[in-house]
């Protein structure tokens, strides 16, 4: 670790422990001396799946996002159930219930922080492929529509602006990256 | 706004106002007209800048993320002053101060929601070319480290695996796509 850089944690104040936040109020330590405030959340972190058909079609939602007032258009994904559950598990069991699929082949495609400012969620990419269709098991309080579109054409959304869902564009542009999936 | 998928607030609470993070506990009604609890936070939101020199390199800074507890490579980025701040000052301001860089061209690369599901917060991207070096200019409680790498090789990177700040993988994916730079 860079010590130049370090913050090291002075006292922590839990604010606010909800069921998927937990906000905590920190003093640090700065790497000169000084001392700041440091607001973030805990979160228990998340998987999302960019599932794409034999055809070359990635199966995506349209979901309302409350926070932000409107339907959104996303790759699958959702919450661990706990800290340490199994990933790819996750990934397995949230693809099941938001679209019916299950898949052959799994490929983990990386993580990312979403915002490492203020949250210490992690979400870890999955591609799915090889899929077999099954029931929507959806929780009681989720309400999504499935439809496809296909990858060549979600590249093509996400470089014109008109994606707005962060890990649709990482999952999407990284998986038509690694698969040589041309947008043009 | 499809209605079989809006979820309406009922009630808002707020629960922690603080600095950066405001946060708050609301009761929706669902389309089934059932009801469930939302946690959000309300975020002034962002915005980040890929600054990419003349010869292809991009300028990259190490900071370290309290909340993940680790040295993050990253592009430069910062938060709005308020909310209405127009964006592209904002970034044009958050530029100069990490890295001391101005640029000559700036172009709008799109936005995303780094986390939907439970924040408002919005990022804008900017590419900066025509970049001319000044002095750094940070917050008082800002330390960083600034370097630059080849913008084929930090998607490269991003591809392997080993860049894990969400806006850094987006920004550089998409000015790669969008300005023909292959990673291969």
């Amino acid at each position: 670790m860079n010590e130049k850089l370090t913050e090291k944690k002075l006292t922590s104040e839990l604010l606010f422990d909800g069921t998927v936040l937990h906000v905590y109020k920190d003093d640090v330590s700065l790497p000169d001396g000084s001392t700041a405030v440091r607001e973030l959340i805990k979160h228990v972190g998340a998987v999302c799946i960019i599932p794409v058909m034999d055809d070359g079609r990635v199966v995506l939602e349209r979901q309302y996002r409350y926070p932000i007032s409107r339907v959104v258009i996303e790759i699958p994904a959702g919450k661990l159930d706990y800290p340490e559950e199994d990933r790819l598990e996750a990934a397995k069991r949230e693809l099941h219930e938001e679209t019916g699929l299950t898949a052959d082949k799994w490929t983990d495609i990386g993580l990312y922080y979403p915002a490492p400012a203020y949250s210490d969620e992690k979400i870890t990419m999955y591609l799915a492929q090889g899929l077999h269709k099954g029931a929507q098991d959806l929780d009681e309080d989720e309400f999504l529509e499935v439809f496809t579109m296909p990858l060549s054409e979600l590249v093509d959304k996400i470089l014109a602006g008109e994606i707005s869902d962060g890990k649709t564009q990482i999952a999407a542009l990284k998986a038509a990256a690694l698969f040589g999936i041309s947008s043009k």
